[in-house]
């Protein structure tokens, strides 16, 4: 059959499963990667090619689904009857989902009042055990580190290290799809397991020959909870880009390292630059991503003059703007008219 | 380069595009079949092979992607500086993104307070002017017809031909991915244009001799908007299915000609059986659809004793759950529980 399957069969020869592992997957990856001509144009920059890879086609609306299905698929395969977690919201949807598929009891952890609207439906329609902890993501994440070392449950959050491994297919099929790695790769910087993962997926193809070069790896913080940039634990993280909001990076040292070994960058951008870049994006490139995707937008508009004439760029849209609708409805530039529904009321709206 | 770039790329010889039209393009199609051999067993028929065709993919999470990007195509090769439709949030949202990557003007009108939360904020960040009225969809067809007819501006609704178009490559993926066509293909049926162009897409490829055989044609309508099913138009049509609540389908008789033609059936559902299926697929398959989407997995239980041994399905899962986290939260079985941040409250709630 040609029907795709998701990303471990598609590479399980670089993935570390075998013909008897049990894979559990919801069709995963193979995400759009969308060329944003506008975007180059509206931040004047038109000689740049600008790629959006669109994680917010994923099944559960993030990049974390690629995570996932590596995750749960070897937590089966090691006999785990329930998985846990803490999330800002993205990985407690993810793991709830491929619980669900797999069969085995999810538990998550979530910041209480912190998480966005789409995200808290998904875990609780996915049939996960959700717990609101009055606490943030960095309490969480304590606490399910201590409960999956004292309790028969894995622990699915970054830190377990099949995560890495399904999301760097990402890399994967960014150089597929342009033939090449491109010059910039810009990712947004949360736990930090995201631009460990990709950096990692490039590594690997390079050393294979499958692509010609690395990109610079170009890690976007928001400015409220940028403990990278500004290299101290962030006891508070604020910011409306609650993907992100993580004040102790678990993966710290690996993207300093991704970092430092592409000759990149780890910058931050405030919480006023990433709604306009939202905004930007869903009115020039006709894509709604959640307010954390969008601090790549505004790291690209911060950063832009630094860039190479007619440089590759690659910018991951880590997660769907629909799993944030509160955040679109508060900051759109377009408020909605009410009339009635008589033909001569409704013209006199069009400015014909 | 090895980029997908979206359905008329990919399908173009079987579309009424030519080298010179301007393709406008999200990348959508490409969406994932996934095999749902829980829901098969959850439903006590684990001899059927169920495939579920998850458009909640496209780039504004839902199939009217695919006939979008040909009608706005389509637009702008003729000319055309503005686009409008009347909608119950997918087409809305669909219009206003490919409308805001083509440059042009959007207007979209919707029927005041029956529209989902995630759809609506759609509409409003890509930037669409979006007017609510206070009537139905039925009554903002009627005044989008009328106000296409008589001012400079392109109306998209699925009465635009080439919507239907670009809307039968689903039919193209999915006989790709199952190398046939399937024996059943169950769909919702609102406004009825997606099984019109479902049962076009199988026609052509059949006559071209790329499917062995036709599926059956099994169209869903909600019980308080069942006008094909009862014969008659529903004045003020009901349902928590808003994506497919309108009384007076503008393809009610393709729609019936697929389902002759097919020797299928237009069946209707109880929105309590919708929600049932809503949270049974999201617990048992990780696949969160919006309500509309899960009338077809609730005919799929209502109708399980008339289908075949061992027979292939496809159900169409028209839009994202995302699009409806109101629904999501209201009908959910699983409820947040709240505690502290200390690892003994927490422990508490786990019951291991």
């Amino acid at each position: 059959m040609a029907r795709y399957t998701g990303l471990i069969n598609k590479y399980r020869e670089y993935l570390p499963v075998t013909d008897k592992t049990p894979v559990i997957t919801l069709n995963e990856g193979n995400t759009p990667l969308i060329k944003a001509d506008n975007l180059a144009r509206a931040i004047g920059r038109d000689d740049l090619e600008i790629y959006l890879k669109y994680e917010g086609s994923n099944p559960t609306g993030s990049f974390k689904d690629r995570g996932m299905t590596m995750a749960v698929t070897k937590a089966v395969e090691e006999g785990s009857n329930a998985i846990i977690c803490a999330s800002t919201g993205n990985t407690s949807a993810a793991a709830a989902a491929y619980g669900a598929k797999a069969g085995v009891k999810c538990y998550v952890l979530i910041p209480d009042g912190y998480i966005a609207l789409g995200k808290l439906s998904q875990a609780m329609m996915y049939g996960a055990k959700v717990i609101a902890i009055s606490g943030n993501f960095d309490q969480a994440l304590d606490a399910v580190k201590e409960i999956s070392t004292n309790y028969p449950v894995t622990l699915v959050n970054s830190l377990n290290p099949y995560r890495i491994e399904g999301q760097k297919t990402g890399a994967f099929e960014i150089i597929e799809a342009l033939e090449d790695a491109p010059d910039y790769h810009f990712i947004p910087v949360g736990n930090a397991g995201n631009i460990t993962a990709y950096w990692k997926g490039y590594k690997e193809w390079h050393n294979l020959g499958k692509c010609s070069k690395l990109p610079k790896m170009m890690g976007i913080q928001a400015e409220g909870s940028a403990a990278i940039v500004k290299k101290q634990v962030i006891k508070n993280p604020q910011t409306i880009a609650t993907a992100i909001r993580i004040g102790n990076p678990a993966s710290w040292e690996k993207a300093e390292a991704a970092r430092d070994e592409s000759k990149g960058t780890i910058d931050m951008v405030s919480d006023e630059k990433i709604i306009e870049a939202y905004n930007l994006l869903a009115s020039t490139e006709g894509i709604l991503a959640e307010p954390a995707s969008c601090a790549t937008v505004a790291g690209i508009i911060k950063l832009k003059d630094t860039l190479k004439q007619n440089a590759k760029l690659v910018c991951i849209l880590t997660g769907n703007g629909l799993k944030d609708p509160d955040s679109a409805i508060k900051y759109a530039k377009s408020p909605v008219e009410k009339t009635t529904s008589e033909l001569k009321d409704i013209v006199k709206l069009l400015n014909f």
